[in-house]
């Protein structure tokens, strides 16, 4: 087995890297990033949308029953569980960002574990910073990242492992505006923004290609994928705190 | 951790996969494809021309040491060695194309250890069939790929376990051949059709911007990517038999 990991660019420039699936976070050094987690549909796009409605905290755990455990010991959180695509039998909500009004999670605390995202967040929990982007904080989450002196990587939460095509446009989005500052990209960098350029002028249109909108079709999820390309409609940036995502303080 | 293999597409069609770094393999059932390895700098590309110059045989072995072993026990074998992009010291050659002409391979065995091709067709030898490809062979190779009632993967050797963009547009190259035929993508291989699409104009100059670019320009074959750059010089198909790589009969 070939384990070698990707070194941050020499030179002293900045690098953006993107990592196309949790299964190759091992080819890098995490605690050298500051780490973005991309999971568009819809982890991270809720996530961004509750934290930007008032949610004092989001809980990120990795399995069902750690969900369930906050039922007995803080009755007042909202516990969101998704596999699937789905929302588990027995839970408040999964994650459909029409579940992260301001009417519904302003004040509360949210312990949530979805399919793809969760799991990316667990592999980087050793990067100097976590924090989650979508297209939804899009312009926000890149002003912040061109004022951190860090190489940052983009990590795609994928689906079940694998390359999935709307994370990895996201990442390509980020590597778009990073790059006007001199960033130096990695290849999956280059792919990633390369796939931005193609479909950028109608992302929902583009992704109608791809297998992960017909399972998501098959949801019956269409509406919050409409939502989940909204460019810019938050400028909360969500980051990992101890075992909580929180508002980033400006 | 998240372990799901990814099906064949339902429906009876056939489908075309692109696995873009061995590390994502195991998502896959390989014992389900037809699979073409690539490793276009420089190993898939060396053993087309090799296999189309009457090489009658080159044995993939894993480490440097196999192959050293073969010095002894098969003293008429060429013994080929490369790692991170060098001829390894006291061996015959590595896996620059040149070292492959018809002159010095012609009814020759050749065995071969290189950083990542080897490592990429180890992983996949439970498949259907194992060829090759490279852009030396490619509409050869997508004429029999064509011809076979069979899911195709197309797995990308990569560099170092990672993603690379020349194995990513060679795979590009075929999913393209593919999807004339009404072959059924996953989100690699449209991704991979895309980043072509791109790039396809002019390969070596899209592949400039990239960071394995820059390596092999340090290692000084510039003339090696030029040669295996070159679309179609070759009709042999590069199949494993048992241990060994052999030129498929037609």
């Amino acid at each position: 087995m070939i384990k070698e990991r990707t070194p941050p660019p020499a030179g002293g420039g900045r690098g953006v890297n993107v990592c196309l699936s949790p299964a190759l976070i091992s080819l890098y050094n995490v605690e050298d990033y500051v780490v973005v987690i991309i999971d568009i549909f819809r982890a991270s796009s809720s996530i961004c949308y509750g934290i930007e409605n008032g949610a004092s905290g989001i809980i990120p755990v990795y399995l069902v029953k750690d969900c369930a455990a906050y039922r007995d010991t803080h009755p007042d959180y909202l516990l969101a569980a998704e596999r699937d695509g789905k929302v588990v039998d027995g839970f408040d909500f999964g994650n459909s960002p029409f579940s992260y009004t301001a009417e519904k999670v302003s004040g509360k605390t949210i312990v949530l574990t979805t399919t793809n995202g969760t799991h990316a967040l667990h592999l980087s929990r050793k990067a100097k910073k976590i924090v989650l982007g979508s297209f939804l904080n899009l312009t926000a989450l890149c002003d912040w990242l061109k004022k951190q002196d860090e190489n940052i990587l983009l990590v795609c939460a994928g689906w079940k492992n694998n390359f999935n095509l709307e994370d990895t446009l996201f990442a390509g989005a980020v590597v778009e505006q990073l790059l006007e500052l001199g960033f130096s990209p990695d290849d999956a960098a280059i792919a990633a923004n390369d796939l931005y350029q193609t479909g950028k002028q109608d992302i929902n249109e583009y992704l109608k290609k791809t297998s992960h909108s017909e399972r998501l079709k098959k949801l019956g999820i269409e509406k919050d994928i409409e939502f989940c390309l909204q460019l810019d409609i938050c400028t909360a940036i969500p980051i990992l705190h101890g075992d909580k995502i929180v508002k980033l303080a400006e």
